[in-house]
Protein backbone atom coordinates (compact mmCIF):
# COMPACT_ATOMS: atom_id res chain seq x y z
CA UNK A 1 0.00 0.00 0.00
CA UNK A 2 1.31 3.39 -0.54
CA UNK A 3 1.62 5.53 1.67
CA UNK A 4 -0.23 9.09 2.23
CA UNK A 5 -0.14 11.58 5.43
CA UNK A 6 -2.90 13.36 6.38
CA UNK A 7 -1.90 16.68 8.08
CA UNK A 8 -4.53 18.65 9.81
CA UNK A 9 -2.93 22.91 10.65
CA UNK A 10 -4.21 24.54 13.18
CA UNK A 11 -5.35 28.18 13.35
CA UNK A 12 -2.57 29.69 15.89
CA UNK A 13 0.07 28.64 12.69
CA UNK A 14 -2.20 30.36 10.07
CA UNK A 15 -2.91 33.44 11.86
CA UNK A 16 1.92 33.76 12.06
CA UNK A 17 3.48 34.56 8.97
CA UNK A 18 6.73 33.37 9.74
CA UNK A 19 5.66 30.23 11.06
CA UNK A 20 3.29 29.11 8.44
CA UNK A 21 5.77 30.13 6.04
CA UNK A 22 8.26 27.06 7.30
CA UNK A 23 5.75 24.96 7.84
CA UNK A 24 4.61 25.06 3.91
CA UNK A 25 8.34 25.01 2.87
CA UNK A 26 8.71 21.69 5.02
CA UNK A 27 5.48 20.34 3.52
CA UNK A 28 7.06 21.44 -0.47
CA UNK A 29 9.79 19.12 0.70
CA UNK A 30 8.27 16.04 0.94
CA UNK A 31 8.09 13.21 -1.51
CA UNK A 32 5.21 11.35 -0.38
CA UNK A 33 1.62 12.36 -1.32
CA UNK A 34 -0.64 14.47 1.45
CA UNK A 35 -3.91 16.10 1.67
CA UNK A 36 -3.81 19.16 4.18
CA UNK A 37 -6.52 19.99 6.60
CA UNK A 38 -7.34 23.55 7.65
CA UNK A 39 -9.98 25.79 9.27
CA UNK A 40 -9.44 28.94 10.01
CA UNK A 41 -11.58 30.56 13.26
CA UNK A 42 -9.79 33.37 14.62
CA UNK A 43 -9.45 34.99 10.93
CA UNK A 44 -13.43 34.30 10.89
CA UNK A 45 -13.88 35.73 14.22
CA UNK A 46 -12.19 38.65 13.21
CA UNK A 47 -14.04 39.35 9.86
CA UNK A 48 -17.13 38.79 12.37
CA UNK A 49 -15.86 41.38 14.53
CA UNK A 50 -15.49 44.07 12.00
CA UNK A 51 -18.76 43.22 10.57
CA UNK A 52 -20.80 43.71 13.75
CA UNK A 53 -21.74 39.79 13.44
CA UNK A 54 -22.00 38.85 17.22
CA UNK A 55 -20.31 34.90 17.56
CA UNK A 56 -21.79 32.99 20.27
CA UNK A 57 -20.37 30.02 21.47
CA UNK A 58 -21.41 27.33 23.34
CA UNK A 59 -18.95 24.78 25.28
CA UNK A 60 -16.43 25.82 23.15
CA UNK A 61 -18.38 25.19 19.65
CA UNK A 62 -19.55 28.48 17.45
CA UNK A 63 -23.12 28.88 16.88
CA UNK A 64 -23.30 28.94 13.19
CA UNK A 65 -25.94 31.51 11.91
CA UNK A 66 -26.38 32.76 8.06
CA UNK A 67 -24.35 35.48 8.43
CA UNK A 68 -21.63 33.49 10.63
CA UNK A 69 -21.77 30.56 7.71
CA UNK A 70 -21.05 33.53 4.65
CA UNK A 71 -18.60 34.29 7.12
CA UNK A 72 -17.00 31.29 7.66
CA UNK A 73 -17.38 30.29 3.51
CA UNK A 74 -15.95 33.39 3.05
CA UNK A 75 -12.27 33.36 5.38
CA UNK A 76 -11.87 29.04 4.94
CA UNK A 77 -12.77 28.63 1.49
CA UNK A 78 -11.91 31.84 0.06
CA UNK A 79 -9.09 33.57 1.78
CA UNK A 80 -7.48 31.08 3.82
CA UNK A 81 -7.94 28.09 1.38
CA UNK A 82 -6.66 30.44 -1.81
CA UNK A 83 -3.91 31.70 -0.01
CA UNK A 84 -2.52 28.01 0.71
CA UNK A 85 -2.84 26.70 -2.37
CA UNK A 86 -0.91 29.95 -4.19
CA UNK A 87 1.72 29.79 -1.11
CA UNK A 88 2.33 26.11 -2.13
CA UNK A 89 2.19 26.68 -6.15
CA UNK A 90 4.53 28.98 -5.95
CA UNK A 91 6.96 26.06 -3.68
CA UNK A 92 6.60 23.84 -6.58
CA UNK A 93 3.66 21.63 -5.03
CA UNK A 94 0.98 20.88 -7.19
CA UNK A 95 -1.98 22.04 -4.93
CA UNK A 96 -6.02 22.01 -5.29
CA UNK A 97 -8.71 23.96 -3.01
CA UNK A 98 -11.41 22.55 -2.13
CA UNK A 99 -14.65 22.81 -0.05
CA UNK A 100 -16.87 19.58 0.69
CA UNK A 101 -19.04 20.68 -1.78
CA UNK A 102 -16.21 20.54 -4.45
CA UNK A 103 -16.67 17.30 -6.37
CA UNK A 104 -19.19 16.72 -3.53
CA UNK A 105 -16.26 15.29 -2.17
CA UNK A 106 -17.83 15.51 1.18
CA UNK A 107 -21.01 15.33 2.35
CA UNK A 108 -21.97 16.16 5.93
CA UNK A 109 -25.50 16.49 7.64
CA UNK A 110 -26.76 19.38 9.34
CA UNK A 111 -26.33 18.44 13.34
CA UNK A 112 -29.41 17.50 14.81
CA UNK A 113 -31.59 20.17 16.57
CA UNK A 114 -32.89 18.42 19.50
CA UNK A 115 -31.23 19.45 22.32
CA UNK A 116 -28.97 22.53 20.85
CA UNK A 117 -29.67 24.30 17.41
CA UNK A 118 -25.87 24.76 16.13
CA UNK A 119 -27.25 26.67 13.29
CA UNK A 120 -25.11 25.50 9.42
CA UNK A 121 -22.66 23.14 11.36
CA UNK A 122 -22.07 19.95 9.62
CA UNK A 123 -21.45 16.37 10.90
CA UNK A 124 -20.01 13.49 9.33
CA UNK A 125 -21.00 9.67 8.79
CA UNK A 126 -18.98 6.63 7.81
CA UNK A 127 -20.30 7.50 4.35
CA UNK A 128 -19.11 11.08 4.10
CA UNK A 129 -16.18 11.43 2.35
CA UNK A 130 -16.23 10.38 -1.31
CA UNK A 131 -12.34 8.75 -1.43
CA UNK A 132 -12.36 8.01 -4.98
CA UNK A 133 -12.61 11.63 -5.39
CA UNK A 134 -9.26 12.06 -2.58
CA UNK A 135 -7.94 9.30 -5.03
CA UNK A 136 -8.69 10.65 -8.20
CA UNK A 137 -6.47 13.88 -7.20
CA UNK A 138 -3.88 12.01 -5.58
CA UNK A 139 -3.23 9.71 -8.68
CA UNK A 140 -2.85 12.52 -10.53
CA UNK A 141 -0.37 14.34 -8.45
CA UNK A 142 -2.54 16.65 -7.04
CA UNK A 143 -2.41 17.69 -3.42
CA UNK A 144 -5.56 18.23 -1.84
CA UNK A 145 -6.09 21.37 0.46
CA UNK A 146 -9.39 20.81 1.99
CA UNK A 147 -11.07 23.66 4.16
CA UNK A 148 -13.89 23.67 6.87
CA UNK A 149 -16.84 23.90 4.70
CA UNK A 150 -18.75 21.26 3.52
CA UNK A 151 -22.33 20.90 2.00
CA UNK A 152 -25.71 18.76 2.35
CA UNK A 153 -26.09 17.79 -1.19
CA UNK A 154 -29.29 19.78 -0.81
CA UNK A 155 -27.07 23.24 -1.98
CA UNK A 156 -26.68 24.13 1.95
CA UNK A 157 -23.15 24.35 2.68
CA UNK A 158 -22.52 23.70 6.21
CA UNK A 159 -19.35 24.44 9.03
CA UNK A 160 -17.87 21.81 10.02
CA UNK A 161 -14.63 21.15 12.86
CA UNK A 162 -11.54 20.83 10.43
CA UNK A 163 -10.67 18.29 13.16
CA UNK A 164 -12.95 16.47 11.95
CA UNK A 165 -12.54 16.44 8.51
CA UNK A 166 -9.10 15.17 8.81
CA UNK A 167 -10.16 12.18 11.01
CA UNK A 168 -12.70 11.38 8.13
CA UNK A 169 -10.45 11.64 5.50
CA UNK A 170 -7.96 9.63 6.78
CA UNK A 171 -10.38 6.99 7.70
CA UNK A 172 -11.67 6.75 4.31
CA UNK A 173 -8.53 6.53 2.41
CA UNK A 174 -7.20 4.04 4.57
CA UNK A 175 -9.10 1.10 3.04
CA UNK A 176 -5.94 2.41 -0.22
CA UNK A 177 -3.56 3.39 1.15
CA UNK A 178 -1.07 3.15 4.47
CA UNK A 179 -2.62 6.45 6.51
CA UNK A 180 -0.88 8.65 8.68
CA UNK A 181 -2.42 11.48 10.41
CA UNK A 182 -0.81 14.49 12.07
CA UNK A 183 -2.46 17.21 13.92
CA UNK A 184 0.03 20.11 14.02
CA UNK A 185 -0.55 23.29 16.05
CA UNK A 186 1.51 25.18 18.23
CA UNK A 187 1.69 23.35 21.37
CA UNK A 188 4.90 20.68 21.53
CA UNK A 189 1.98 17.88 21.25
CA UNK A 190 -0.36 16.48 24.30
CA UNK A 191 0.99 18.01 27.53
CA UNK A 192 0.44 16.66 31.11
CA UNK A 193 0.71 20.32 32.25
CA UNK A 194 -1.01 22.69 29.07
CA UNK A 195 0.67 25.67 31.25
CA UNK A 196 4.16 23.80 30.26
CA UNK A 197 5.46 23.12 27.09
CA UNK A 198 7.85 20.34 28.76
CA UNK A 199 5.70 18.24 30.03
CA UNK A 200 5.15 16.61 26.70
CA UNK A 201 3.80 13.07 26.66
CA UNK A 202 5.54 10.97 24.04
CA UNK A 203 3.62 8.08 23.80
CA UNK A 204 -0.05 8.73 24.69
CA UNK A 205 -2.11 5.04 25.18
CA UNK A 206 -5.87 5.42 25.11
CA UNK A 207 -6.18 3.67 28.28
CA UNK A 208 -4.02 6.77 29.98
CA UNK A 209 -5.72 9.15 27.99
CA UNK A 210 -9.09 8.28 29.44
CA UNK A 211 -7.32 8.06 32.88
CA UNK A 212 -6.19 11.73 31.94
CA UNK A 213 -9.70 13.22 31.15
CA UNK A 214 -10.70 11.87 34.10
CA UNK A 215 -8.45 13.84 36.29
CA UNK A 216 -8.48 16.67 34.02
CA UNK A 217 -5.32 16.81 32.67
CA UNK A 218 -6.50 16.52 29.50
CA UNK A 219 -9.18 19.01 28.60
CA UNK A 220 -11.08 21.45 26.38
CA UNK A 221 -10.15 21.94 22.75
CA UNK A 222 -7.80 18.65 23.71
CA UNK A 223 -10.66 16.50 24.35
CA UNK A 224 -12.66 16.44 20.49
CA UNK A 225 -9.00 16.16 18.67
CA UNK A 226 -8.16 13.41 20.58
CA UNK A 227 -11.37 11.42 20.60
CA UNK A 228 -10.91 12.45 16.65
CA UNK A 229 -7.63 10.45 16.89
CA UNK A 230 -8.18 7.61 18.51
CA UNK A 231 -11.18 7.06 16.72
CA UNK A 232 -8.92 6.79 13.67
CA UNK A 233 -6.54 4.50 15.00
CA UNK A 234 -9.76 2.12 15.56
CA UNK A 235 -10.97 2.49 12.12
CA UNK A 236 -7.80 1.62 10.25
CA UNK A 237 -5.74 4.63 10.28
CA UNK A 238 -2.08 3.65 10.67
CA UNK A 239 -0.96 6.10 12.86
CA UNK A 240 -1.84 9.68 14.70
CA UNK A 241 0.84 12.27 16.00
CA UNK A 242 0.42 15.33 17.17
CA UNK A 243 2.95 18.10 17.40
CA UNK A 244 3.64 21.87 17.28
CA UNK A 245 3.64 23.02 13.27
CA UNK A 246 7.27 23.16 12.82
CA UNK A 247 8.00 19.77 13.89
CA UNK A 248 5.81 18.46 10.93
CA UNK A 249 9.22 16.57 9.47
CA UNK A 250 9.82 15.04 12.40
CA UNK A 251 6.17 13.70 13.12
CA UNK A 252 5.73 12.19 9.37
CA UNK A 253 9.30 10.43 10.04
CA UNK A 254 7.42 9.11 13.33
CA UNK A 255 10.75 10.84 15.63
CA UNK A 256 10.21 9.96 18.96
CA UNK A 257 11.57 13.09 19.94
CA UNK A 258 8.97 15.00 18.32
CA UNK A 259 4.91 15.50 19.64
CA UNK A 260 2.89 12.96 21.11
CA UNK A 261 2.32 9.34 19.48
CA UNK A 262 -1.20 8.00 20.01
CA UNK A 263 -1.93 4.31 20.54
CA UNK A 264 -5.05 2.25 20.92
CA UNK B 1 -14.59 17.25 -31.63
CA UNK B 2 -16.12 16.66 -28.96
CA UNK B 3 -18.67 20.07 -28.10
CA UNK B 4 -17.74 22.57 -24.97
CA UNK B 5 -19.87 25.53 -23.69
CA UNK B 6 -18.09 28.37 -21.79
CA UNK B 7 -20.42 30.23 -19.94
CA UNK B 8 -20.11 33.64 -18.22
CA UNK B 9 -22.34 34.74 -16.06
CA UNK B 10 -22.71 38.27 -15.29
CA UNK B 11 -22.81 40.18 -11.32
CA UNK B 12 -26.54 41.19 -11.79
CA UNK B 13 -27.31 37.51 -12.61
CA UNK B 14 -25.56 36.65 -9.47
CA UNK B 15 -27.03 38.66 -7.16
CA UNK B 16 -30.79 37.94 -8.24
CA UNK B 17 -31.55 34.59 -5.96
CA UNK B 18 -34.69 34.16 -8.13
CA UNK B 19 -32.82 34.64 -11.48
CA UNK B 20 -29.81 33.00 -10.40
CA UNK B 21 -32.25 29.87 -9.46
CA UNK B 22 -33.49 29.61 -12.81
CA UNK B 23 -30.49 30.11 -14.36
CA UNK B 24 -28.65 27.03 -12.78
CA UNK B 25 -31.39 25.23 -13.15
CA UNK B 26 -31.45 25.38 -16.99
CA UNK B 27 -26.97 24.58 -16.45
CA UNK B 28 -28.18 21.60 -14.80
CA UNK B 29 -30.18 20.43 -17.46
CA UNK B 30 -27.32 20.64 -20.28
CA UNK B 31 -26.31 16.80 -21.37
CA UNK B 32 -23.32 18.68 -22.39
CA UNK B 33 -20.29 19.60 -20.65
CA UNK B 34 -19.64 22.91 -19.86
CA UNK B 35 -17.03 25.81 -17.67
CA UNK B 36 -18.95 28.27 -15.93
CA UNK B 37 -17.35 31.41 -15.22
CA UNK B 38 -18.08 34.21 -12.95
CA UNK B 39 -16.99 37.02 -10.87
CA UNK B 40 -19.52 39.04 -8.46
CA UNK B 41 -18.36 42.70 -8.46
CA UNK B 42 -21.39 43.94 -6.36
CA UNK B 43 -20.99 41.74 -3.54
CA UNK B 44 -17.26 42.38 -3.31
CA UNK B 45 -18.37 46.07 -3.41
CA UNK B 46 -20.84 45.57 -0.46
CA UNK B 47 -18.51 43.88 1.46
CA UNK B 48 -15.76 46.56 1.07
CA UNK B 49 -18.47 49.41 1.99
CA UNK B 50 -19.41 46.89 5.65
CA UNK B 51 -15.84 47.09 6.23
CA UNK B 52 -15.07 50.53 5.65
CA UNK B 53 -12.88 49.47 2.71
CA UNK B 54 -12.92 52.46 0.62
CA UNK B 55 -12.85 51.25 -3.56
CA UNK B 56 -11.37 52.91 -6.28
CA UNK B 57 -12.29 52.89 -9.82
CA UNK B 58 -10.14 54.34 -12.96
CA UNK B 59 -12.16 54.12 -15.65
CA UNK B 60 -14.44 51.92 -14.53
CA UNK B 61 -11.85 49.39 -13.47
CA UNK B 62 -11.30 48.27 -9.75
CA UNK B 63 -7.85 49.49 -8.13
CA UNK B 64 -7.15 46.44 -6.37
CA UNK B 65 -5.27 46.71 -3.23
CA UNK B 66 -4.13 44.49 -0.99
CA UNK B 67 -7.26 44.63 1.42
CA UNK B 68 -9.24 44.77 -1.90
CA UNK B 69 -7.54 41.81 -3.02
CA UNK B 70 -8.90 39.92 0.40
CA UNK B 71 -12.21 41.15 -0.06
CA UNK B 72 -12.67 40.14 -3.53
CA UNK B 73 -10.78 36.01 -3.04
CA UNK B 74 -13.24 36.40 -0.19
CA UNK B 75 -16.20 36.98 -2.12
CA UNK B 76 -15.63 35.72 -5.56
CA UNK B 77 -13.38 32.31 -4.42
CA UNK B 78 -14.93 31.70 -1.57
CA UNK B 79 -18.68 32.79 -1.03
CA UNK B 80 -20.04 33.08 -4.77
CA UNK B 81 -17.86 30.03 -5.58
CA UNK B 82 -18.79 27.66 -3.14
CA UNK B 83 -22.52 28.56 -3.32
CA UNK B 84 -22.68 27.79 -7.13
CA UNK B 85 -21.43 24.69 -6.61
CA UNK B 86 -23.40 23.71 -3.70
CA UNK B 87 -26.41 24.59 -5.64
CA UNK B 88 -24.95 22.94 -8.91
CA UNK B 89 -24.44 20.05 -6.52
CA UNK B 90 -27.87 19.81 -5.41
CA UNK B 91 -28.90 19.79 -8.92
CA UNK B 92 -27.07 16.58 -9.67
CA UNK B 93 -24.16 18.50 -11.87
CA UNK B 94 -21.03 17.27 -10.61
CA UNK B 95 -19.37 21.05 -10.24
CA UNK B 96 -15.64 21.70 -8.86
CA UNK B 97 -14.75 25.38 -7.89
CA UNK B 98 -11.81 26.36 -9.09
CA UNK B 99 -9.83 29.82 -8.90
CA UNK B 100 -6.38 30.17 -11.31
CA UNK B 101 -4.03 28.92 -8.08
CA UNK B 102 -5.84 25.26 -7.82
CA UNK B 103 -3.77 23.23 -10.00
CA UNK B 104 -2.04 26.36 -11.64
CA UNK B 105 -5.19 25.98 -14.02
CA UNK B 106 -5.20 30.18 -14.64
CA UNK B 107 -1.48 31.93 -14.32
CA UNK B 108 -1.55 35.47 -14.73
CA UNK B 109 0.74 38.27 -14.75
CA UNK B 110 0.23 41.05 -12.67
CA UNK B 111 -0.42 44.57 -14.90
CA UNK B 112 2.09 46.58 -15.85
CA UNK B 113 2.42 49.46 -13.73
CA UNK B 114 4.18 51.85 -15.88
CA UNK B 115 1.62 53.99 -16.83
CA UNK B 116 -1.09 53.18 -13.74
CA UNK B 117 -0.74 51.07 -10.57
CA UNK B 118 -3.83 49.30 -10.64
CA UNK B 119 -2.49 46.95 -7.75
CA UNK B 120 -3.10 43.30 -7.98
CA UNK B 121 -4.60 43.05 -11.19
CA UNK B 122 -3.62 39.88 -13.32
CA UNK B 123 -3.58 39.57 -17.19
CA UNK B 124 -3.30 36.67 -19.02
CA UNK B 125 -1.11 35.50 -21.84
CA UNK B 126 -1.87 33.18 -24.31
CA UNK B 127 -0.30 30.31 -22.33
CA UNK B 128 -2.03 31.20 -18.70
CA UNK B 129 -4.71 28.34 -19.62
CA UNK B 130 -3.37 25.05 -18.63
CA UNK B 131 -5.64 23.49 -20.85
CA UNK B 132 -4.71 19.92 -19.39
CA UNK B 133 -6.06 21.07 -16.02
CA UNK B 134 -9.70 21.38 -17.74
CA UNK B 135 -9.53 18.78 -19.62
CA UNK B 136 -8.35 16.34 -16.91
CA UNK B 137 -11.75 17.28 -15.16
CA UNK B 138 -14.20 17.44 -17.85
CA UNK B 139 -12.99 14.32 -18.82
CA UNK B 140 -13.60 12.83 -15.60
CA UNK B 141 -17.13 14.41 -15.81
CA UNK B 142 -16.98 17.24 -13.64
CA UNK B 143 -17.85 20.57 -14.51
CA UNK B 144 -15.68 23.60 -13.21
CA UNK B 145 -16.99 26.57 -11.45
CA UNK B 146 -14.07 29.44 -12.42
CA UNK B 147 -13.83 32.51 -9.95
CA UNK B 148 -12.10 35.61 -11.53
CA UNK B 149 -9.05 35.08 -9.03
CA UNK B 150 -5.23 33.93 -10.40
CA UNK B 151 -2.09 33.85 -9.76
CA UNK B 152 1.14 34.54 -10.50
CA UNK B 153 2.82 31.08 -9.26
CA UNK B 154 4.75 33.39 -7.11
CA UNK B 155 2.49 32.92 -4.45
CA UNK B 156 0.36 36.22 -5.33
CA UNK B 157 -3.04 36.18 -5.70
CA UNK B 158 -4.35 38.25 -8.46
CA UNK B 159 -7.98 39.95 -9.58
CA UNK B 160 -8.57 38.97 -12.70
CA UNK B 161 -11.29 40.03 -14.68
CA UNK B 162 -14.20 37.52 -15.59
CA UNK B 163 -14.89 37.86 -18.75
CA UNK B 164 -11.51 37.78 -20.03
CA UNK B 165 -10.97 34.23 -17.96
CA UNK B 166 -13.81 32.83 -19.84
CA UNK B 167 -12.32 34.20 -23.23
CA UNK B 168 -8.90 32.56 -22.22
CA UNK B 169 -10.08 29.16 -21.21
CA UNK B 170 -12.51 29.29 -24.59
CA UNK B 171 -9.41 30.21 -26.45
CA UNK B 172 -7.40 27.26 -24.85
CA UNK B 173 -9.96 24.80 -25.16
CA UNK B 174 -10.59 25.74 -28.57
CA UNK B 175 -7.49 23.32 -29.53
CA UNK B 176 -9.19 20.28 -28.20
CA UNK B 177 -13.22 20.58 -28.64
CA UNK B 178 -15.71 22.73 -30.51
CA UNK B 179 -16.04 25.29 -28.29
CA UNK B 180 -18.81 27.86 -27.68
CA UNK B 181 -18.45 30.70 -26.02
CA UNK B 182 -21.81 32.57 -24.08
CA UNK B 183 -21.72 35.64 -22.42
CA UNK B 184 -24.96 35.43 -20.32
CA UNK B 185 -25.89 38.98 -18.19
CA UNK B 186 -29.10 40.88 -17.68
CA UNK B 187 -29.71 42.41 -20.80
CA UNK B 188 -31.19 40.59 -23.91
CA UNK B 189 -27.91 40.85 -26.16
CA UNK B 190 -26.02 43.55 -27.40
CA UNK B 191 -28.41 46.90 -28.19
CA UNK B 192 -28.33 49.75 -30.57
CA UNK B 193 -29.90 51.41 -27.65
CA UNK B 194 -28.73 50.44 -24.25
CA UNK B 195 -32.02 52.01 -22.88
CA UNK B 196 -34.12 49.94 -25.32
CA UNK B 197 -34.26 46.17 -24.58
CA UNK B 198 -36.15 45.91 -28.14
CA UNK B 199 -32.90 47.32 -30.12
CA UNK B 200 -31.69 43.81 -30.07
CA UNK B 201 -28.62 43.50 -32.56
CA UNK B 202 -29.54 39.48 -33.41
CA UNK B 203 -26.07 39.33 -35.46
CA UNK B 204 -23.18 41.28 -35.13
CA UNK B 205 -20.40 41.49 -37.34
CA UNK B 206 -16.51 42.43 -36.09
CA UNK B 207 -16.41 45.47 -39.14
CA UNK B 208 -20.17 46.46 -37.75
CA UNK B 209 -18.93 46.36 -34.41
CA UNK B 210 -15.92 49.09 -34.86
CA UNK B 211 -18.53 51.12 -36.25
CA UNK B 212 -20.94 51.28 -33.78
CA UNK B 213 -18.29 51.46 -31.06
CA UNK B 214 -16.84 55.00 -33.62
CA UNK B 215 -20.30 56.08 -33.28
CA UNK B 216 -20.90 55.63 -29.89
CA UNK B 217 -23.71 53.04 -29.67
CA UNK B 218 -21.62 50.33 -27.89
CA UNK B 219 -19.95 52.30 -25.12
CA UNK B 220 -18.66 51.53 -21.49
CA UNK B 221 -18.55 47.76 -20.29
CA UNK B 222 -19.76 46.80 -23.67
CA UNK B 223 -16.15 47.64 -25.25
CA UNK B 224 -13.98 45.13 -23.23
CA UNK B 225 -16.58 42.11 -23.60
CA UNK B 226 -16.72 42.47 -27.05
CA UNK B 227 -12.85 42.83 -27.80
CA UNK B 228 -12.82 40.07 -25.82
CA UNK B 229 -15.76 38.45 -27.91
CA UNK B 230 -13.87 38.75 -31.34
CA UNK B 231 -10.31 37.80 -29.77
CA UNK B 232 -11.82 34.36 -28.73
CA UNK B 233 -13.37 34.26 -33.02
CA UNK B 234 -10.06 34.54 -34.17
CA UNK B 235 -8.09 32.43 -32.00
CA UNK B 236 -10.34 29.45 -33.08
CA UNK B 237 -13.24 29.73 -30.63
CA UNK B 238 -16.37 28.27 -32.74
CA UNK B 239 -18.99 30.64 -32.04
CA UNK B 240 -20.20 33.51 -29.33
CA UNK B 241 -23.16 34.23 -28.33
CA UNK B 242 -24.02 36.85 -25.84
CA UNK B 243 -27.76 37.39 -24.33
CA UNK B 244 -29.94 37.32 -21.30
CA UNK B 245 -29.02 34.84 -18.59
CA UNK B 246 -32.81 33.32 -18.74
CA UNK B 247 -32.20 32.51 -22.70
CA UNK B 248 -29.34 30.23 -21.87
CA UNK B 249 -30.84 27.47 -23.54
CA UNK B 250 -31.40 29.33 -26.07
CA UNK B 251 -27.93 30.61 -26.24
CA UNK B 252 -26.20 27.22 -26.30
CA UNK B 253 -28.70 25.94 -29.51
CA UNK B 254 -28.00 28.89 -31.90
CA UNK B 255 -31.11 30.09 -31.62
CA UNK B 256 -31.41 33.15 -33.56
CA UNK B 257 -34.09 34.71 -31.78
CA UNK B 258 -32.40 35.06 -28.83
CA UNK B 259 -29.01 37.21 -27.55
CA UNK B 260 -26.67 38.42 -30.11
CA UNK B 261 -24.41 35.94 -32.30
CA UNK B 262 -21.10 37.45 -33.74
CA UNK B 263 -19.09 36.56 -36.59
CA UNK B 264 -15.62 37.73 -37.64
Amino acid sequence: MKRIQIIKIGGEILDDVLRLDAFLKELACFSSPFVLVHGGGRKATGLASKLGVPQKMVDGRRITDGETLDIATMVYAGLINKQLVARLQALGTDAIGLSGADMNCIQASIRDKALMDYGFVGDLGSDSVKSSRFQMLLEAGLIPVVCAITHDKNGQLLNTNADTIACAIAIALSLFYEVQLNYCFGKNGVLGNPADEQSLIPHLSQTEYLRLKCTGSIHSGMIPKLDNAFKALQEGVKAVRIGEAGAIRHLVQNNKHYGTELSV
